[in-house]
């Protein structure tokens, strides 16, 4: 790297981040302002969600689910639409959410490259899957026909976007990544495993609960074709 | 570009193709057979299609759909799944299939490079989509429950990868197209859009057949509820 560039904690080390201005917090403060937060989202949603435990989010599993809905419609609008936004000037930026991605990023530095593929993939999950997040919880709240087709699209979106994240980057051998295990499997790995994991669950649910409604409606539809035949 | 590398047609034109060999084929040859087994697989299917016209494919719009997923099955699993397993070697290839891939590359050469993103988009159109593609008609041929999900699942597949596949590189000006209007419009553009129009279309026509099977369910479920308390 000539020395002309800004230096920067980031792999590949030779990536030009001239922009780059390093964090006022520390690691530690970026972790605790952030599980913080989530740490609200959950108690806000298990409190939203106890109120319909009797009615429309009965049991463990549904509750769980809710508040899964809510946290990653807070997390996709808010923290990767953030991303999404503000990717050209993030290096720099020092605002809280800047400074967690910043953060992020020493586990993939395609957050301050503007990678395209993780800019676009980020603006999708971010404005389409965010809000489509949030409808689910909505219609688990009110118990709607439109629940586990919202779930199947939603975990779908976040399963393909995922799997494509970890791909675009482990095929090139991880050059994005700084290799020590705590950013790798803490922050790589770890963060984003529940995107794979649990998509794969609430897609499994949703397909048994569509599959038995269809399966219902193609048998009324086969007997009243063999009512209308017989007469 | 230095001296010593192969020189080659495509964009950007720094691009190093040290591997590349010109096509053996005419860009007419090649389009005679693409378009010869385009041909072959609609006659075929809408064979199969006609057989089932006055039971479970009936109507134009269901024979329509079924060769699009028999034709989507075909060209995943071929055509993509020999990009994704000889992509390495693609651009000095001259088998059938590689050659319609040198051609369409001038399009894009996202498939000469080994491009991360198209490499993993691709492989999981293949081997995901593509077997789900014929799963559909075959779900469609016998009236199966599981068919609007299937349906549902392939075609938001299918545009969320293209959705991706055309904004990761329009988004850095299309460094990899050939800005010639014949290679962008008709091979960029137009061999592409179909995965986009036709998925929405058909996703809205599951969502649609779900949403009326869930609202049955949903209803009797209520009724239950209802004839529970009372008793």
């Amino acid at each position: 790297m000539s020395a002309t560039h800004t230096p920067h904690p980031y792999y590949p080390l030779d990536l030009i981040l001239d922009h780059y201005v390093p964090n006022t917090y520390t690691m530690r403060d970026t972790l605790i302002v952030l599980f913080s937060t989530f740490g609200a989202i959950t108690v806000g949603s298990i409190a939203l969600s106890y109120q319909k435990r009797t009615t429309t989010i009965r049991g463990l599993g549904n509750q769980l689910t809710f508040v899964w809905f809510v946290m990653s419609g807070f997390i996709h609008l808010f923290l990767e639409g953030y991303f999404g936004v503000y990717h050209r000037t993030l290096a720099g930026d020092q605002s809280p959410l800047a400074q967690v991605w910043k953060e992020y990023a020493l586990s993939d530095s395609r957050y301050l490259s503007s990678d395209s593929f993780v800019l676009i993939m980020e603006r999708i999950t971010a404005f389409a899957w965010g809000p489509l997040a949030f409808f689910t919880a909505y219609a688990m709240y009110h118990n709607r026909p439109s629940r586990h087709i919202a779930q199947l699209v939603v975990s779908l979106g976040q399963l393909y976007g995922c799997v494509l994240y970890y791909a675009t980057t482990l095929v090139e051998g991880s050059p994005h990544c700084d290799p020590r295990p705590y950013y790798y499997y803490f922050y790589f790995v770890f963060f984003n495993i529940f995107w794979i994991v649990i998509p794969i669950i609430l897609m499994h649910n949703s397909v048994k609960n569509l599959y038995r409604a269809m399966k219902v409606s193609v048998e009324a539809e086969n007997q009243s074709k063999k009512v209308k035949k017989s007469k």
